[in-house]
């Protein structure tokens, strides 16, 4: 039976956090969360699914396949899971974009869904790190958003060596495909195909591309102009090539002048073949990649000038990125940046052991206490009053110390064991938790 | 349009977490995770969506209509939200089962969905914690769960006289039922229609609990056991009075007893009307209420010893509760325990103000530097050089220090200033971080 084989397993691209998992999940949330609160991004969140149409509204009705749709027995309205979060949070701004401040900066760790079949980096259910500033429309923006995955690429020990941000402008590339010959009305639907011509079967590329119109003679000068990176020589080169104004073909220099001005220039560089696929996008867009190229991308995003007023707000410029947990992971684990899981887990405070059953009631209380005043203790289910032993379950947890009731207590005393440096020391009990403040340094 | 009307705005029953919104709800799910790891519990997740049969499973088809239940476009396969935790649970446990610890100790804080008509303390999509010891059937284990939730209740301000935990025991009520004469296998109808009798019309629950033999007499009877919280006294005369040997109906004594030893016993009371709905409880059941009862349940839990068999794993004993968002948050709003919410964002460590266009490369490099060493730091995007209005934005951020990069730039200095102290004194570029390390104890 179908059902039984499958009924008592996760859902085919969704996954179960065993302790471990969720450790190192956590441990690249707080690295997400703490760099975004120290570039003064203030959190967000929003349902978990949406109405369906404020995803068709923004993408057509070729995007339900992609989702997870439903309603409610007996309802007649149509929801989705959330593919990605910036229609909500377009949403959310919209509505109350007249007591927002100017900008506004704005993060979000959440989940999102794809109904699509799953493969090495891409999952059906995953975690998202998203960042946007709304409501300033200088490069100075485009370069803070870009500035804070840098920081957080930094924490977790990923280096400009490792990683490439690609940094490209819509209204660049779209130059290039007007100078090509290709409509103006067309070049949405060829930034969706650009963006997905690595992925698809050439054959079938070909066919797509010029079934739009987009000839063989334009996939040419286009792979010459995006076959490497280019530099800022390149760019103003290819403006003069193309008959455009190089002031407005080198919009993504000024983003990439800030990021020099802090330091961060060596992270960059320019890449014409970055489109993204999504409509929204309007002005720069990048993409987060490992140096080899070898996986997906680790982060993509853009400006969207044009999204908010689409959800009912007023015009609105806004930039922003995303970066999933599944292809850093990868990185990092490919780069030998991640530990292994169980060193994330929480480290106890305290190993509690009871040498001797007359004390059992002293140390359920002690135990009730100790967590009380913050400390995170643990302790034996085992019957054994082995201490040796019990020292040995306490390391295993690693444990930073070792409380042990034993005949001190006739004085009103326990055993106080570092367990790193291996010293032991009396304690009053009644002064303990003050020793315990001291010895952990809080 | 009823589309346009409604999609511009979050789903009915779900919630758009702004800012101060967000900040609250880490505020709680800090002090939930924080409280479970000083416990010794390790935090687990799983998929949000689950196979649909993972929940019919265990509570029949007739569960369907409360869930929202979809399939992938073109797919087979049905699937549904978790509208509870506690199946992924005994699911991830079963899968394991052989190679996790005796007990297992798991925490969760994840979202669940109800496709039910919203109502006050009762969401679409809620936030939930779940605490759980799984392989441990002794009354120590029920007492350790309970003094989790304990420990989360006293660190969020509430106090024994603020909040009551009902104990009861589903085979201390069942005896009473064939003690009225209702056969067993009515019992766990029996349960549920009693779970909801105060939720539901009196007319409505007279026809129900007729139709299923549970009569005027009995529902007489038990409402005079369940009229009041009641002894240990009380207890045991009940057993007599129902011919049942005291020491079988006393179950719930014993875990009163282990909570009684760390100093809790005051806010337990034993409450034989708390019967829990939920078919898969076979043991210790409890609430935790409002004292007043004006509120829905705080949290509710208990003890069911044959899920992990049913879901495929060995027959293993286990206990547990949830905690929601929404319940628990009205009951601190209603005791005035929740600041304003604007109070849980985190604080800036530092307000950066450039006095003088001429240091702001200066002054882009510093705040870079000051982020990548962990500081929290913000600035101004207006255009305005004048300090003491940027102090006076600088305070409204609620920043604890402010850097002004000012005349003393010229002798690589910066002025800082103790926003809360008000003192103000020169530092050396060089020297700054140290200087914020150690004034923000670091």
């Amino acid at each position: 039976m179908a059902a039984s084989s499958h009924r008592f397993q996760a859902p085919k691209g969704t996954r179960d956090f065993y302790p471990p998992e969720m450790a190192v999940r956590r441990h690249l949330e707080s690295i997400w969360r703490e760099v975004s609160i120290n570039h003064g991004f203030d959190e967000i969140e929003g349902p978990t699914f949406e109405h369906l149409d404020l995803y068709t509204v923004k993408s057509g009705p070729g995007i339900v396949s992609e989702l997870f749709s439903f309603r409610r027995e007996g309802g007649d309205v149509d929801y989705a899971l959330r593919p990605e979060f910036t229609p909500t949070l377009a949403r959310m701004y919209a509505a109350r974009a007249h007591t927002l401040p100017s900008p506004t900066k704005w993060f979000c760790i959440e989940n999102n869904f794809r109904a699509e079949r799953p493969q090495r980096g891409r999952l059906r259910e995953f975690f998202q790190w998203n960042v946007d500033v709304i409501g300033d429309d200088s490069p100075r923006a485009d370069a803070e958003v870009i500035a804070v995955a840098i920081g957080v690429l930094e924490r977790m020990g990923l280096t400009a060596a490792d990683v490439r941000i690609k940094l490209s402008h819509r209204e660049s590339v779209s130059h290039l495909l007007s100078d090509f010959g290709l409509p103006e009305d067309r070049h949405a639907a060829a930034f969706d195909l650009l963006d997905r011509r690595d992925k698809l079967d050439p054959d079938i590329y070909e066919a797509k591309a010029d079934h739009l119109g987009f000839t063989e003679d334009m996939r040419e000068r286009f792979q010459r102009f995006t076959q490497r990176s280019i530099s800022r020589a390149d760019l103003h080169d290819i403006a003069v090539e193309t008959h455009v104004d190089p002031g407005r073909f080198e919009k993504m220099a000024h983003v990439a002048d800030q990021l020099e001005m802090i330091g961060k220039g060596d992270w960059i560089e320019f890449d014409l073949g970055i489109v993204r696929g999504l409509a929204y996008y309007t002005g720069t867009v990048f993409e987060i990649h490992e140096a080899s190229g070898n996986e997906r991308a680790i982060a993509g995003g853009g400006r969207y000038d044009r999204l908010i007023e689409l959800f009912g707000g007023p015009p609105t410029p806004a930039v922003g990125f995303a970066m999933g947990d599944v292809v850093i992971r990868l990185v990092l684990e490919d780069k030998g940046l991640l530990a292994d899981a169980e060193t994330y887990l929480p480290r106890p405070d305290v190993f509690l052991i009871t040498a001797k059953q007359e004390h059992d009631a002293a140390a359920a209380t002690l135990l009730a206490n100790l967590r009380r005043d913050g400390f995170h203790v643990r302790h034996t289910y085992r019957s054994t009053r082995n201490v040796g032993k019990l020292l040995g379950e306490a390391n295993k947890t690693r444990a930073r110390f070792a409380v042990i009731l034993g005949d001190e207590m006739s004085d009103g005393r326990v055993a106080l064991k570092n367990l790193e440096a291996g010293e032991q020391r009396d304690v009053a009990l009644d002064r303990l938790t003050r020793a315990l403040r001291e010895a952990l340094d809080r």
